[in-house]
Formats: C-alpha cells, structure tokens, sequence
C-alpha cells in the first residue's frame, strides 16, 4: 500500500510550478487544517472533472451551455472579444470594461508546436457571425509572437465579410514606471500615442 | 447551482501561499490534462483526509503506526533526533546522514501564539527515553526563537536523566557565499569554527 502522504505529494506536484517542496507544503497543510478541508477540496476536484462543458455559443468552459456570460440579456450582441484561453474572458471580465459577447479559441495558431488554424474554434466563430449581428470583432488574443499571428490571420479571413475588426490598444501597461517598461511595449506606446485633452 | 470553475478555484486558494491567479491557472491546467487526472488528485486528497494518524512511538503523520521509519529494524535505537515538524523528518531523510531514530514534536513553544510545553508530544519523548536504550538526544529544532527556546526547554529537561543532549551545527549554509550570509549565521560560525586538518 503506497504512503497517502507522499501520494498525494505526488498528486500535487503534477500541477504546474508546484515542486516537490511546494507539495510538501501543501499535504502537511492539509493535514493542520480544519477537519473537512481536504474533503472539500477533493469534493470540488470531482466536479470539476465530470461537470464542465464547452459553451456551444462562445466555446467558453462551463458547467452548462449557454454559459451565464452567454444568458445574460443585457449584454451588447453586435461586439464580440475574441480571446485565445477561458482565463482571458476572466481577465476582462475583472478589468469590467467590456459589456460585448465573448469567444474562446482555446490556443493560438503555432506551426511549432503543430497548433494549426483548424484547430481552434475558428469554425464556431464564423457561424455566429453568418446570424449578421455581430458589427465589430476585437482579436485580443495575446500579444506574443502567436498572439499576433492568430490576429493577423483571423483579420485577413474576417475583414472580406465587410467587419470592422480591432486589435486592443497597446503599449506602458497601468502603473508601469518608465524606466522598466521593455523596449517593444515603450515603441508601440509611442506610436499610438494619443493626444491630450 | 454553484460553478464548478469557480468553486474549485475558491477551494484551491485556501492553500497557503496560493492566491486567486495561481488557483485560476491551476483550475485551468487540470480542465486541459488528461482525463483522470482531477480525479487522481481528488482521490489521493480524500485518502489524505481519512487514512492519516500520529506513529505511536515518533509522533510523526503516517498511514499506520509504527509508521514507515520506527518500523525499519537496522536504524540506530541509542539515538533519537527531535524535530519540531513531519516535514523536518522528511528533510533529515532527504540529506541522508542521520540513520538513528525521529520524535516529532508538531511545533515549538510559543507564548505568543499560545503553545505551551504541554501542547508538544513531549511526554511522549520522555516515554521513550523511559526504555533506556537511548544514550543521545540531537534536539534539532528550528534556528528560530521559538526553536531555540524549545531546545534549551528540552536540554533542562533531559540532562538530569544523565542524557547526551546535543544540537545541531549552526554556520554558514552549503553553498552559500560568504557576503550574503546573515549576521547571526556568520558569528555562530566563527563561534564555532572547525580545525582543518
């Protein structure tokens, strides 16, 4: 019979940049901490596995299809955020700023690692831009060497539908000093440098 | 109904160490993994949960008492190094050195946190000194304050049984260079210097 405690060391250690001593950690915290916790944990691990769909609208994780971001009303049907990863929609959802629809890509387009286009949930996204409504698309996939090709492929593909297609501002991230800010991000600030009102 | 992203985000945040962002990206690395491998983890938390108890002998957190280490018959039974957490056995264990006996003491005296002498498994360590085979106590509890006091407690305690009672070596760490050793470490190393021969 294997040590649970060094199994579930095992376990946690499969998570990425959680090391042996950081699992460690984690077990032996585990087992300080109030009765239940780890049943809780392991509880919500379960659901976690069995549980989580595909959005069949946006492609986006979640328990049931239409996700809440999908069913809520109110939201503007004309704009839709295109992102590569569920994390993103998360991100913007936290910034608040945006009252559009969403889409999941789940990746950007990379030969290297052999993450070709129709891998990605191109296909669903140009479903629910044949209904019409969609005016305007955002390709705020990252702003990486992948980020940008994937952008740059999906603006050629949607541009010929007659879209008006955006890519977010970039440049000095908020609370950046100067002097840190590396070389890419200080020349594309200055380019789309705005005029003060 | 609650989402299970989220929840197993707000379970895997009560992990020490672990905030909001990294439960999010290790939520989102277990939805990619292969199949089982939140089920894995789940199971070897709920193991965790039920099938840990304290070694009667050791005190350390084992699967069956005596645990894995108090069962091996070749270790040395005149020594006995203490220690004031499991994962401390585990680090003694790592650096290969020690082949006597552990006692845990699952922390160290602390007024201020409320620990007293008689919340450690102490009585348990004078049970086994009871046996009389011990002949030296290694008290190697943290170089911290507590650590000390819990030492120098145990030292009064046990060197009227007529008990070898040491600590161990403090100085400079392996690897480490001289100009980012700390005061303390450094006078304790000169305090302690070593004939070469």
């Amino acid at each position: 019979m294997s040590d649970p405690i060094l199994s579930a060391v095992q376990q946690l250690r499969r998570f990425p940049g959680i090391g042996e001593k950081t699992a460690t950690r984690l077990v032996y915290w585990l087992l300080r901490a109030p009765k239940g916790t780890a049943k809780a944990m392991a509880d919500a691990l379960l659901v976690l596995a069995d549980g989580v769909c595909e959005c069949a609208m946006c492609c986006n994780l979640t328990a049931q299809s239409p996700c809440r971001l999908c069913a809520q009303p109110h939201r503007n049907e004309t704009l839709i955020c295109v992102v590569e990863q569920p994390q993103d929609v998360l991100a913007f959802e936290r910034a608040g700023e945006f009252r559009g629809r969403y889409h999941v890509l789940h990746g950007s387009i990379s030969p290297l690692d052999g993450i070709t286009p129709d891998q990605l949930r191109i296909r669903p996204l140009l479903q629910r831009l044949r209904d019409g409504e969609v005016k305007e698309v955002i390709l705020a996939t990252n702003s990486t060497v992948e980020g940008d090709a994937t952008a740059l492929y999906l603006a050629r593909l949607l541009q010929p539908i007659g879209l008006k297609v955006t890519r977010p501002a970039q440049g000095v991230s908020g609370g950046t000093e100067i002097e840190y800010t590396d070389a890419v991000s200080l020349a594309r600030a200055l380019q789309n440098r705005q005029v003060m009102r």
